[in-house]
């Protein structure tokens, strides 16, 4: 099969760690048969530092010509104490977002056994965790109208959802539902928000496609709590854009593995996969940075945009026998001997 | 002093945590020569079924000619699957909290030593945990114009908020930030929303006043992570309306006591004190409700309203020795013996 991916590496680590998952998915490509074409593009503080914008139509051209993007990380210390900076590049990721129309952002949160001792929770609240959110993520508040009036005295912020809006992602919800375990969760405030009321009654209606699932709705402050009482008790949950930010975060911390999560952003045309993980500057060109979390992206790449279970699964085996035999960066060590982002990276690809 | 108190049992088991508290606060006024003067006034699903209007004008008379409010729980199971009923409990709160200007709510988080092992965190990440939030509570989306447009197909919600708003809140975080240990952390969401980019101006434009206290800036996904990976270095947080709703749930569950957390909402005129718990419908009459967050209100009340700090340490100090002594009822007993809501109330007011 020919495999035509867009490689936005980014700022910080994220560079270092999207050359290991190259690395891996090209050993994957070799094995199973694939051709692999990568063609890098700009983002991020790298774009504008280049171009002055952080996505480029460039880099867009790119991203639409390719069946997949692969994403590393974007941010910038430059730009943290001026969140009202004209140019900043978590613009340009909301814009990419937009423009590729990813409405959907699957985040997967699951349980290595070897790094379950990492957790803040302890053993027995996160045991069997295997979760997944699916964040809307090209509406509601990041993206309705917003602005000052009176003078710059007040400021706004609009929420804005369609029926159809929430039917498209709640339609993916349900159908990941039945590839697992049939149980749905809508997150929402549908005691105070109209949106989220359209949310609700939205994913009522079509409850009746799906018999089989059993679909719970709950408020987001009541979810907030359970994921940290009883994170194991959910499968896969739909929310909106902001609820979502927050909850996956929340979310990613819970399993003691957040520098392992990997996402996908995905729409009708487009596909994106990225590390959960942000771009760390302080680790940048150190060579210490785990590239896990976005060597399993490639893999849910591989899964989902190339429907190629079996060079995802490929992946997955070789990340495990990774942490099985402690071939592992710093941050996995526990004091005990480590290795550099490229090591892990060639010993993966030479294991595949 | 004489002390005129408005009594807000509500719904579920807000009748029955709601009497030990004033158990508790009649012995402490009778030690320390005040007198207390009781008006029990209707509100939530019990004003409903007697008015038809979860917060009637009566309540609201009774409310701002006390000098504080004492408030239980309100919601019922029978509104629960249906959020666009036309009067819902819910509906009251908000309806009081705006009516009487409470603005600030006041959410401290604090652990017992001896309660540690039941929080879902191990004990080494929550240990010495005590942080208060301020949550904004009286405007931003809550508030905001909402409603539905293309014949219902499209739904919004408004997020607004004035400088004034966030000053009158921040104020209270710098004061009472100067009061603890001179930390001072705002939450907000500056890379995405308008609001939050006038919420952190404003803030920064008032660091001057206080130069003794040291302020962060926060994105609220990052505050949703910190929170459990490292509660204990927060100290006072201040953050809008939503946001505090879900980031102080959130933190209830960390510290193994959401069952003892007290809460306050104070405005310019007025002052509620209430236990962050709900109305626990399955529990209501069993007399097994821990009404410790209600008396633990009360203590705050004693502190904050009456500015009576003797009286509010009295009550704390019995609660820590009904803990000690295992004075508790069912939910902290861990199997062993336990009171009933009732006899912990007696025996606390017996105690002071
Ligand atoms: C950087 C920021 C705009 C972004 C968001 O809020 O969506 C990030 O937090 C994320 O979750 O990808
Ligand atoms: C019941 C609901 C409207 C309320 C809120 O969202 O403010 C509650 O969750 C709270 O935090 O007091």
């Amino acid at each position: 099969m020919k495999l035509n991916i867009a490689l936005l590496a980014g700022d910080g680590i994220g560079p270092e760690v999207i050359e290991q998952a190259v690395k891996v998915s090209d050993a994957v490509a070799k094995k199973f048969g694939h051709d692999i074409t990568w063609t890098p593009a700009l983002t991020g503080a790298a774009a504008i530092d280049a171009v002055g914008e952080p996505y480029p139509d460039e880099t867009h051209d790119v991203c639409v010509k390719a069946d997949a993007v692969l994403f590393g990380a974007i941010g910038h210390p430059k730009y943290d104490n001026d969140p009202s900076a004209k140019v900043r590049p978590e613009q340009g990721l909301l814009k990419m977002r937009k423009k590729l129309g990813l409405f959907a952002n699957v985040r997967p949160t699951f349980t290595f056994p070897s790094l379950i001792d990492k957790s803040p929770l302890k053993k027995e609240r996160i045991e069997g965790t295997d979760l997944v959110f699916l964040r809307e993520l090209t509406g509601g508040i990041y993206f309705g109208e917003k602005g000052r009036r009176d003078g710059g005295e007040t400021a706004y912020d609009n929420c804005v959802y369609s029926r159809e809006e929430v039917q498209r992602l709640a339609k993916k919800g349900f159908e990941l539902a039945m590839t697992r375990s049939k149980k749905l969760c809508c997150v929402d405030k549908a005691n105070v928000l109209e949106t989220s009321r359209l949310w609700r009654e939205t994913v009522q209606a079509m409850e009746k496609d799906y018999p089989e699932v059993t679909v719970s709705y709950e408020f987001v402050d009541a979810v907030a709590m359970r994921l940290v009482q009883w994170p194991n008790s959910y499968d896969v949950l739909i929310t909106e854009n902001l609820f979502g930010d927050i909850l996956t975060d929340e979310a990613s911390v819970i399993s003691g593995s957040m520098g392992l999560m990997p996402s996908a952003s995905v729409g009708t045309d487009n596909q994106l996969f990225e590390p959960i993980h942000g771009s760390y500057p302080q680790a940048t060109g150190l060579n210490i940075a785990n590239p896990l979390a976005t060597v399993l992206s490639a893999a849910m790449m591989f899964e989902m945009a190339f429907n190629l279970p079996e060079e995802g699964a490929a992946i997955r085996e070789v990340v495990n026998k990774a942490l099985e035999e402690g071939m592992v960066t710093e941050d996995l060590a526990n004091g005990g001997k480590s290795y550099g982002t490229k090591e892990v990276g060639d010993w993966l690809a030479a294991n595949i």
